[in-house]
C-alpha cells in the first residue's frame, strides 16, 4: 500500500447528486406492466375475534380484482387469521386495477369483529390472569442479533409469565455484597418510549410472480438476503424461488427489513400478475415495527474514589404482539461498559396487543444508555465527582469482562473520554453558562454486527473497475465502497463502480444493520479489488516482460517502477481479457471474508441544554459528539452519520413518542401528531472523531452507524438536572413532563424550607 | 470425477417449457413506463444524394415526438448523412407515442433524394471508372474474427480496385507446376447467393436513457459485452456508460449482434425517454445484414491414386455497401480441410450499394465448401474414384499445415469420414436408389472460435447452485453448463440455476457466435463449480473435522466416504456462511479460462435426393449427418443443432436467396417472397455422432453450432449430378436452374449423339 490518496478525505456521496436532483427512483415511482394495487384492510381493535368478512360490496366495484383472506393465502403469518392481536393488524387485502379503486373498495369490505379483552400496558400483562398475547407472526428470538447482539443466557430459573416470552440473566459476583462495599448508591427507575423509525419513504415492494412458481420482490430494503430467506419461509418456497431487486432506500433506520413483502409476494402469486403493495404514511404508522419501550430499573455503587462495586438491573421491554426485543443486547451493554465486579441484570420482554416492535437504529442501545448514563451522572453527583472523571475511572478496555463473560477486543472508550475531557465545550462549561443552562455528558456503546460477505470486481474494457456487491447503498455505503477501492488498486475514485444486484445475482451480504457494513463488505470489497489487482498484475507482467514487483498502477496506467513511459494503459491490458482469441483470462476479482469479531464502537456526547422553566421546553444549545470510528475512511459521510444520530437522540430525548390510550389505540398516525426534531431544534453539531484503528475493517475502519444514536438521550436529562436540578426517568423529557418535575422539585425546595 | 452421471444423457432444454408455453418474454413484450416507439425512414434508393428532410407534417401529427436525422444525432454512422447507399439504409427516424403514430408519421417524413449512379453486380463494381461504394458504417475489417476466423494474409501485392476493401492470399509450393504433376484437373465456377438469417424474432430492442448520460439497452443480442463496447464506441461514451440487457433471443444465426441498437440508444439520450425500435418483418428483411453472396473459382488437380497436387481458388464476396465479409475463413477453410503440395488462394471482397451483409451461421464456410466439396466430387468423377475414398486419402489429420501455415490440432475429420462410410445410408447407395435418385457426400469444417470468459458460482441457502455466466442462453447453452455444473459438482441438475445478467453484473463472455460458448463459457463454469465445490469441502471438512480427501458429495450431502449418515446438507453448509456472526466465508467459486487453441469440428453429410425432370424440383429423400462433436454433453441438443443446421443447408441449397434486381432494389420483404424449407421439405435426418475429444473442453466438447450448417449444399448438388447427370455451380438449385441444366445436357448429349 502506497500513501493513503484517497482514505480520510471527504468525498461526496456517489448517489447524492440523483437524490438532489429528483432523478432516484424508488419503489414508488416503479411501473411494472399489468401491476395491480393492493390495500390492506386494518383491525380497528387490539384484540378482537373475525367473526365474518364479508367482500362482496367490494367485490362488486369494477376494477377490484380480488378481496383476499387468510384463507385465501394458502400460508399462515400473512393476515390475521382468526383474531387480531393489535390494532393496525392487515386482516385483508384488497387488490385493485388503480390505487384510487382498492382504497375506496376497502372501505366497503366490512369485517365484523367480536372485541376480546384486551392487554396494553406491559406490567398489566404480566399479572396473574391477564388476557393472552398470541403473537401473529409465528416470530421467535431477538431482532438485535441481527444487529450484532452477543447472545445472553436464556433465563430458566423460575417460570415465565404467560406473556414474557424472553428473559435472560446475565451477572457475576455478589450483588447485594457491592453496596455494604459502596460510599454510595444510587437508583433509578427509567422509562423509554416506543418511538418511530421516521423515514421519509413509507415502505412499499412490488411482487412479481415467476412462471416457475416463484416470484420477484422489488422492495426498499436493508437486507435483500434476509428478506429472501425469512419470506421463503414464510411462503414455503426454496430460497432460490424468491428473488429480491434491492430498490434505494429512503431512509430505514432498521424498519426496512421485513413487513408486507411476503403479504404482497403471495397476493401476486395467487393473483399471476405484479402486485404492488405500498403503503400511505397513515398505514405505514399503525403497521410498521416501530423501537420498542422499556422500563428498566438500575441500581449502581461505587466507592469515594468512584470505583465501581456493583451494579443491578432490571430491563422490560414491552414487545407489542411479537417477541423479538433486544433483550439480550440491552443486558450486555448495561453491565459491559463499566467494570463492576458485582453484577446482576436481567432483561426480559413482556408481550402486549400493541404493534409488535422491531429495530430502530441500535436496538436495545438508547434503551441501555439511558437509563445507565442517567444512574452513572447520578452516582457522580453524590459522589460530588467529575461525571468524566468517574466514567474513566470505570470505562472498559481491552481484555475486560463483559456482562456475558465475553472478553472485550481493544475499543476507543478511554480515548473518546479523554477526548472529550479535553474539549472546549467541556473545559469552559463552568464559565460558559447562560441562565439556565447546563451541560450534561453520557456515553453510549455498540458491539458491533459480524455477518459474512463477498464481493467481486472485474476490471473492465474501458479501465474502469466495477464492484460487485449485495448491500444496498445506505447511509453512503457505496461511496466508502468505492474509496476503499480506489485506495486499495490506486485508482481515481471517479474509475470505479459500486454495482448492487438481485439476490440471483449478487454476491452474499449481510443485511445493512448492527454498522457492520463498511466493516464486513469493505473488507470483502478489499480483497476483491486485491485480487483483481493482483490478476492485473500477472498479466501486465506477462506482456511487459517484467516483474510483477517492479510494476505500479499509477494515473490509469501500469509500468515498471521508474518508467512510466513504459507499460500499458488498464483499460488497453482489461480490452486484452476481452478479445477475439485473447490468450489472456478475464480479470474478475474476489473476496469473501467471515470476521471472527466485530468492532465495537463508542461515543460520547456532551450537551449543553437551556431550560424554560416557564414553559418546561429543553433547548439544546450546543452539542459534541466524540466517536471512536476506527478510521474515518470519508470524515465527511461519518460526520453526517454521526449529525443523524444525534439528531435522532434529540428526538428520543425530548419529543418522540408512539403513545397508545388505554384502549390500545394509536395516538400517532402521521407526522401531524408524531414530532421529530426539526432543523430549528437541533444546534450546532461538533464532531470529534477519534481513530483506535480495528484489527480487521477496512484500513481499521469500525462500524459508525449506530453508536451516534445512542447517548442523546441520557447525556440531555444529564444537562437537564445541571440546568434545572431534576432528574427525569422517563423519555422524552416533554414540557409537561419538565414542567412537573419542576414543580414537583420546587414543592419540596418549598418544603424543606417551609 | 466420479462416473458420469449427467453427462452424455440427453435432458431437456430447461428454458423450453417457458418457450413452449408461451411463457418467454421477448423485447417486443417489454413495456417500460414512459416508452416512445420508433419507426425509421428508410432509403427507396440504392445510391442518392439526400438533398432535403421535411418532416414537418410529420411533426405536426399528434403524438409525434421527434423527427431525427443525422444532424440532431451528434455522432456519425446511426443514420445517413448526405448520401444512402443502398435501398433500406435509415435516413431518419420517427419517434412517436405509440406505434401507430409514429408508422403514421413515417409516411409523412418527405425525403428530397438526387438519385446517383449505382453498382449492384459485384464485377461491375471492380470495373474501371465504377461508382465510388461509400462504407455508411464507418465499419472496418472482418466480421468473421468473432467467429473463430483466423486471420490471413492482406495481400498487398498489387494494388487494390477502389471498391474492393479486403483482399487476401495464402499459398505454398507452386501450383503451375501441380498441374503438370496431376493426372486429373477439374475447375468450376461456382455462386452462392446472400441469404437471410430467418429467425423467428425480427430485431428490436428499448433503450432508456441513464441519469450520467449513459445508457441502458434490453436488446435481443448473442453478444451483450460486444454490443456494449460497439455501441459505445459509436455513442463516444465509456464502455461501462454502456449497459446492455440481454433478453431471450428468437433465434440469431450470427444476425442479432448489432444493428439499430446504438441508434435507438442515441435516440433515447436526446429525448431523454425510453426508445423501442423494433422491426417488423419488412422493416426487418430491409435492413439487417444477411449472409453474403460469393463467386468462387476453384481448380483442383490429383494424381490417379487420388493424391491431390494442387488447389487454385479465387474468392469473391459482394460485401453490399459495408466491407466485412468473412474472406480470410474462406480462403484457409478451402486451402485447409484437404492437403494439397502446392496452393494458391486469393480471396477478396468487393462493395456493392446493397445492404450490407454479415454474419450467418459459419460465415464463409458453407461458401467455402459449397466449391471445395463440389469441384472434389468433380474430381472424384473424373478420377473415376469413390468420393468419400478420395476425401480419406487427403484429409487433414493433427499437425497437417493449413492454409494460413498454421498447424492443425486433433481433429476428427477422418474419423467422420470413416463413419460415413460405415453408414447403412452410403453402403445401400447402389441399390436403394428409385428413379432419378442419386447420392451425394460433402464436408463441412469450422475452426472454432475462442474467446476468453468467467462464470461465478455461488452456493446458496437452499443447497442449490446459483451459476453465473455473460453469455445469453442460446441454442440449449444454458442447460449445458447446468449439466457440466452437476456433473462437476455432484448434484442433480435440478439444483443449479445459470443466470445470465446485464453488461455491469455478469463475467465476461464472448459473443455466442464462431461455436465457442460450451467451449469456453462451459469450461469457466466448470471451473467456477470446482472453486465452489472446494471451497465447500474446506467447510465441511472443518465442520465434520475430516480431511478434504475423505469427504464425498452426494445427494445434497457432504458427508465422510463410506459414512453418508455423518456429515452435513450442502444447504445447512451453505446457510452456515449466510448467517449472522458466522465465521464461515460465503460460498462463491470463480472460473476465468482464456484457451489458447480452438475446438475444430468437422461434419460429413449424405444425402439422397429425387430430381423431378418434367419440374426441375430436387427432393431430399434421405440424409445423414455424420460430426465429431468433441464429446455430446446433450446428446438430444447437440442433435436438435444438428437438425437445424442441416435444414439451413438444404435452404441454401435449394430455395434462400435474397435477389437484387439490376436497379438495386431488393426483390423480397416478407416470407411470402424469400423462401425457407418447409418441415416437409425435409426428409427424415439421420444424425451420427463421433466423438475425437477436445483437450480445453469442459469433458472434450467442442463447438457443435456451425459446422452442421456447412456441407449442406454441395452435398445436395454432388447428390443432384449422381440423380440427374447435371452439375449446377450456382445455388440455390432452383427449379429453373435444374430445368436448364437439365435441357443443356440433353441439348449436349443429342448434340453428341446427333
Amino acid at each position: 500500500m502506497t500513501a493513503t490518496s484517497w482514505i480520510g478525505r471527504s468525498r461526496r456521496r456517489i448517489e447524492g447528486g440523483e437524490k438532489v436532483r429528483g432523478l432516484t427512483r424508488f419503489v414508488a415511482d416503479l411501473r411494472i406492466p399489468g401491476m395491480l394495487f393492493a390495500r390492506p384492510i386494518l383491525s380497528p381493535y387490539p384484540h378482537a375475534r373475525i367473526e365474518r368478512v364479508d367482500a362482496s360490496a367490494a367485490r362488486r366495484l369494477p376494477g377490484v380484482v380480488a378481496v383476499l383472506t387468510d384463507q385465501d393465502l394458502g400460508v399462515a403469518h400473512l393476515l390475521a387469521r382468526h383474531e387480531t392481536s393489535y390494532v393496525g393488524e392487515p386482516v385483508a387485502l384488497v387488490v385493485a386495477v388503480d390505487e384510487a379503486t382498492a382504497v375506496d373498495a376497502a372501505e366497503l369490505v366490512e369485517v365484523r369483529y367480536r372485541e376480546l379483552q384486551a392487554v396494553i400496558d406491559p406490567l398489566a400483562a404480566l399479572a396473574a390472569g391477564a388476557p393472552l398475547v398470541s403473537d401473529p407472526s409465528g416470530h421467535e428470538g431477538d431482532d438485535a442479533g441481527a444487529h450484532g447482539a452477543a447472545g445472553g443466557g436464556a433465563d430458566d430459573t423460575s417460570p415465565r409469565p404467560a406473556n414474557m416470552p424472553q428473559r435472560m440473566r446475565f451477572g457475576r459476583g455478589d450483588v447485594e455484597a457491592a453496596w455494604n462495599r459502596a460510599d454510595a448508591v444510587v437508583e433509578g427507575n427509567f422509562s423509554i418510549a416506543r418511538v418511530y423509525q421516521g423515514y421519509l419513504e413509507p415502505q412499499g415492494c412490488i411482487a412479481e410472480p415467476a412462471t416457475d412458481g416463484g416470484v420477484t420482490i422489488h422492495a426498499s430494503t436493508q437486507g435483500q438476503f434476509f428478506m429472501r430467506a425469512e419470506t421463503a419461509k414464510l411462503l414455503g418456497l426454496a430460497e432460490s424461488m424468491v428473488r429480491i431487486v434491492p430498490l434505494p432506500v429512503g431512509g430505514g433506520f432498521g424498519g426496512k427489513i421485513l413487513l408486507t413483502e411476503p403479504l404482497a409476494a403471495q397476493a401476486a402469486r395467487i393473483l399471476g400478475r405484479p402486485v404492488r403493495l405500498t403503503l400511505d404514511r397513515s398505514h405505514d404508522f399503525l403497521l410498521e415495527q416501530p423501537g420498542p419501550a422499556a422500563r428498566i430499573t438500575l441500581k449502581v455503587g461505587a466507592k469515594r474514589d468512584g470505583t465501581l462495586t456493583g451494579l443491578d438491573a432490571n430491563v422490560l421491554y414491552d414487545g407489542g404482539a411479537t417477541s423479538g426485543s433486544p433483550v439480550g443486547i440491552t443486558g450486555i451493554l448495561i453491565g459491559s461498559t463499566y467494570r463492576a465486579p458485582n453484577l446482576r441484570i436481567v432483561s426480559a420482554e413482556v408481550l402486549t396487543h400493541k404493534t409488535p416492535e422491531s429495530a430502530y437504529r441500535a436496538p436495545g442501545a438508547p434503551q441501555a444508555f439511558y437509563a445507565l448514563e442517567s444512574a452513572i451522572d447520578m452516582l457522580a453527583r453524590k459522589l460530588q465527582m467529575d461525571p468524566l472523571e468517574l466514567r474513566l475511572r470505570n470505562a472498559v478496555v481491552e481484555g475486560d469482562e463483559r456482562a456475558d463473560g465475553r472478553r472485550w477486543q481493544r475499543v476507543g472508550l478511554v480515548e473518546s473520554l479523554e477526548r472529550a475531557r479535553e474539549s472546549q465545550l467541556w473545559r469552559d462549561r463552568a464559565s460558559r453558562r447562560d441562565a439556565d443552562e447546563g451541560y450534561g455528558v453520557a456515553v453510549g456503546g455498540w458491539p458491533g454486527g459480524i455477518e459474512p460477505a463477498a464481493a467481486g470486481c472485474r476490471i473492465d474494457s474501458d479501465g474502469t473497475l466495477t464492484v460487485q456487491v449485495g448491500a444496498v447503498d445506505l447511509t453512503g455505503t457505496a461511496t466508502g465502497f468505492t474509496m476503499i477501492a480506489a485506495e486499495t488498486f490506486g485508482i481515481d475514485p471517479a474509475k470505479i463502480r459500486i454495482v448492487t444486484s438481485d439476490t440471483d445475482r449478487a454476491p452474499f451480504s449481510g443485511m445493512s444493520g448492527g454498522s457492520k457494513i463498511t466493516y464486513t463488505v469493505g473488507k470483502a470489497v478489499q480483497d476483491a479489488v486485491a485480487d483483481a489487482k493482483r490478476q492485473l498484475l500477472e498479466l501486465a507482467a506477462e506482456r511487459l516482460e517484467a516483474a510483477i514487483g517492479d510494476l505500479v498502477v499509477e494515473d490509469g496506467r501500469v509500468f515498471v517502477r521508474g518508467n512510466p513511459s513504459s507499460g500499458a494503459s488498464i483499460a488497453e491490458l482489461a480490452q486484452s481479457t476481452m478479445a477475439f482469441a485473447s490468450p489472456h483470462r478475464p480479470l474478475l476479482g474476489q473476496g469473501r471474508i467471515a470476521h471472527p469479531e466485530s468492532s465495537p464502537g463508542f461515543a460520547v456526547h456532551i450537551v449543553r441544554v437551556q431550560v424554560d422553566r416557564a414553559t418546561g421546553v429543553v433547548r439544546p444549545t450546543a452539542y459534541l459528539a466524540v466517536q471512536d470510528v476506527g478510521k474515518a475512511l470519508n470524515p465527511a459521510e461519518v460526520e453526517g452519520q454521526i449529525h443523524g444520530g444525534i439528531t435522532q437522540g434529540i428526538g428520543r430525548a425530548l419529543v418522540e413518542q408512539i403513545v397508545h390510550d388505554a384502549f390500545g389505540q394509536p395516538q400517532h398516525a402521521s407526522f401531524l401528531e408524531y414530532a421529530i426534531p426539526h432543523s430549528g431544534e437541533v444546534p450546532p453539531l461538533e464532531v470529534s472523531l477519534v481513530e483506535v484503528p480495528s484489527k480487521l475493517g477496512p484500513f481499521g475502519a469500525k462500524g459508525v452507524g449506530e453508536p451516534p444514536a445512542i447517548p442523546g438521550a441520557a447525556a440531555i436529562a444529564n444537562a437537564v438536572e445541571d440546568a434545572a436540578g431534576v432528574r427525569i426517568t422517563e423519555i422524552p423529557l416533554t414540557p409537561p413532563r419538565v414542567l412537573a418535575a419542576l414543580r414537583a422539585s420546587r414543592a419540596g425546595t418549598d418544603a424543606a424550607l417551609g
